[in-house]
């Protein structure tokens, strides 16, 4: 369990607020990783060994693990297993259900004793409201990651709806703030739409921001950082096939590792520039 | 694979529009199942056989397996195979992400080759838009249900905020409308918001809606059916708690059916007023 002062801590100390995907395609990795008994979890195995030191958390996308059913299932429990335990561990499900369900899926990502994962944080979408999401601050110094504001084409048919209190995006933040405060909520908000920023820094001064959509799907670092971060850094920016899938040859760990040292590189002038560092 | 046309037909045949909803806790389960290797697939097995001439649709919930890992996958993958196929099989997974994520959640419930299950229907929110439920789409003749207006206390909290073109459940039937038509596409409504179908019925005159919250949430099956039957009937109506948990004695399976069959005679009732049948 990672609390958001050691989170804090360890962004200055790795002087980084990387986040690396674990969105890992069987049909992407390389090849000669299939002799192996678990292909999936030996390429997660060497990309977190080559960038463990640049980041500061792991994104495993659970949907690239249930496409193969139990093989996969078993893939994610090795790779939660392997995570190291300095970095915060998030699984990227993007739950939410009634109560009575959603307690069910907190075993499934925070439960080890039941399940074989005990993630740190869970991604949730706020659509069904309170009770969808509370069951799982019942654990104890555990994170949920409320998608606010994503980073896709299909954002634009809900998010940016205008309701009583601003677009629906704003009322979803303004909402959750008076569920948990920013010692166990984060939000999800895409990098594609970075000046949206400067709008959420009024209703979510303080929490950490989940930034996916900077590499592969086009948003830039240092707009981000511009407009998102806050005096305590404040943002954990992902990014999954830019790293991970920077190589498709024997070389895909190093190659990780470069992508990865490049962004820490980046993410360490920003920290500066800012003074959290 | 049921078709808009099977399922009516179905409805017709068994004078019933029931789903059963394998909610299955191994908590609630009679303890004299936990002699048996699986015992949650035992349970479900068991509540098959005892309702499967009663219904019409099952309905696992995801996170009911998911909460013990690998061992509950199994249970699951094994439920699925035992569904009668000319039941609707829906999984209620409630899954919703960017569009490369969707097609993995698709594989997860729809490709049996690559995950061990193949169902007829997943239910998924509509937060993210368009790109995250249209990967479902591209798997013919499956179906998707998406959460309009749920039957939890939170429901308050998003959906019924005013938009521009409505109340925000509204909103996301007359865009989803835009996606696919009746034939692919169900919402998902609460029974405990039972005068509301009237209005849902402007905006979705021919889709199934399923409808959880009869029974142990306190919906009235006949405001349903008053409200929400169309010439088709056009209502799935679900039932987990109040069915599969009728008795924790030896007698589990015929107290489910007494309860399905009840279901059933008052659904028979309804689809005579309404002269489906």
């Amino acid at each position: 369990m990672i609390s958001r002062q050691q989170l804090i801590d360890q962004i200055k100390q790795k002087r980084s607020f990387l986040c690396v995907g674990l969105d890992t395609d069987i049909e992407k990795i390389p090849s000669f990783l299939k002799a192996y008994p678990d292909p999936i979890f030996e390429f997660n195995k060497r990309i977190i060994d080559a960038t463990q030191d640049l980041c500061v958390a792991y994104k495993p996308n659970s949907a690239f693990y249930e496409a193969y059913g139990v093989k996969g299932l078993q893939s994610l429990i090795a790779t939660w297993e392997y995570l190291p335990k300095d970095c915060l561990s998030i699984i990227d499900a993007k739950r939410g259900d009634i109560g009575n369900t959603s307690d069910k899926y907190a075993k499934a990502f925070f439960d080890e004793a039941s399940s074989g994962m005990g993630f740190d944080a869970i991604t949730v979408t706020p659509y069904m409201g309170n009770d969808s999401v509370t069951p799982y601050l019942a654990y104890d110094n555990k994170w949920i990651i409320i998608l606010a504001l994503t980073s896709s084409v299909g954002s634009k048919d809900f998010q940016y709806l205008t309701t009583e209190n601003g677009f629906l995006y704003e009322t979803v933040i303004q909402k959750a703030n008076t569920w948990a405060g920013a010692d166990r909520i984060m939000y999800v908000v895409g990098a594609t739409k970075s000046t949206e920023f400067t709008n959420i820094r009024k209703f979510a001064p303080d929490n950490f921001l989940l930034v996916p959509g900077v590499g592969a799907q086009g948003g830039s670092l240092e707009d981000v950082c511009k407009y998102g971060m806050n005096k305590d850094c404040g943002l954990l920016v992902n990014a999954s096939r830019s790293i991970i899938y920077a190589s498709n040859g024997e070389d895909f760990a190093d190659a990780a590792r470069a992508e990865a040292l490049k962004m820490q590189q980046q993410m360490e002038v920003e920290l500066e520039k800012a003074g959290v560092i």
